[in-house]
């Protein structure tokens, strides 16, 4: 396993930092303290200053954070200045969904083209997407250098197509799967994706409310 | 905010625990020492011990978990014992998504009906869930007892459709719509799903491998 420098929870933070900065520049704040930030967020002061403390000096005591220069370092440590290039393997609902509906671009990811099998899809255009058949796969990443692919099809062929894609240099993977795709001890980086886990965290919390 | 005795830290580690628990009884396995849980989390051990002696005594000191009696632990402090009722509101691609291939039985959460506004969908019925107008929604809810909502409308009517919900006794909204959808200091439980929070913490460890 590698070693990180920073703590797998916080790099878990940061986005919803990013989020909470991003939306307090809307409202046109200029700056929060880490107390401010900590009670958008439920995270205690201290923490948020242990987190924030890994990537430079932003706080100035009693003064706070500036929300812009904090938001352009997390999202220069989030990679989102690497602009990585990023391919989707299998456009079914949860592809489309993605397609149609998240904004990789706002995350630093440069979405180039989608691959299906159905012939329905492929050759249609979603949010100026392509989509091209998976017969092309091979031959695209090979052609082109890709960073990233997002993993969005049927479990059945889930191995079988993440081997595609590591074969031709995909380093990372973000798996909506929900198919352990790579072997462990693999140098493939994949983030997979449970909604399960979100939904049981809600059905504690209700669970808890029905109790009181 | 609301003292919860088991912090959000562990809740969330928890489907964690459930998968890897799982997996392991498929596997045939039926103990496991906090350390061998761990390794096959990137979890320590210390931790584990410390999030699972909330839900009492299971280990034994040198002789591991029950692999079955702490899985079955663990889905009853989620709340998967409840079998809590819950509606699907919005089937565009990613409702669909959620409705064809997420298996809420699993998480034992009784999924009742969809709703959408298009006349295309109204009347379908896809894994054995029918699909009714979103007309119908508001005597719906009046009419039958439902804990929880999965919101996957458009940006456009996240809020309005969480009222209705909200107003017709919804204790809990899965939201999918990436919008604050309640006000602060609400008593409705609400869990975000922000896809972006998994893409960043990937496009971290992918830009750290560029850096070695």
């Amino acid at each position: 396993m590698r070693y990180y420098k920073i703590s797998d929870n916080t790099i878990r933070r940061l986005p919803r930092y990013l989020r909470t900065l991003e939306k307090l520049r809307e409202q046109g704040e200029t700056r929060i303290s880490s107390y401010g930030l900590g009670q958008l967020l439920g995270i205690g002061s201290s923490r948020i200053r242990q987190d924030l403390s890994h990537f430079g000096t932003f706080g100035v005591q009693g003064y706070g954070y500036s929300v812009t220069a904090l938001r352009d370092a997390i999202s220069k440590v989030l990679g989102m200045d690497h602009k990585f290039s990023a391919v989707l393997v299998g456009c079914g609902n949860i592809g489309k969904a993605l397609l149609c509906n998240f904004d990789f671009a706002a995350c630093g990811i440069n979405l180039m083209t989608g691959f299906d099998v159905s012939s329905e899809v492929v050759g249609t255009t979603h949010n100026g997407i392509e989509i091209k058949s998976m017969e092309e796969l091979d031959c695209y990443l090979t052609e082109n250098h890709i960073d990233l692919a997002v993993l969005c099809v049927p479990k059945e062929v889930a191995v079988s197509t993440a081997d595609i894609l590591t074969r031709n240099g995909i380093k990372a993977i973000w798996n909506f799967t929900n198919i352990d795709i790579i072997e462990p001890g693999s140098q493939i980086l994949v983030e997979n994706v449970h909604f399960s886990d979100s939904l049981l965290a809600l059905s504690y919390y209700l669970s808890e409310t029905i109790m009181d």
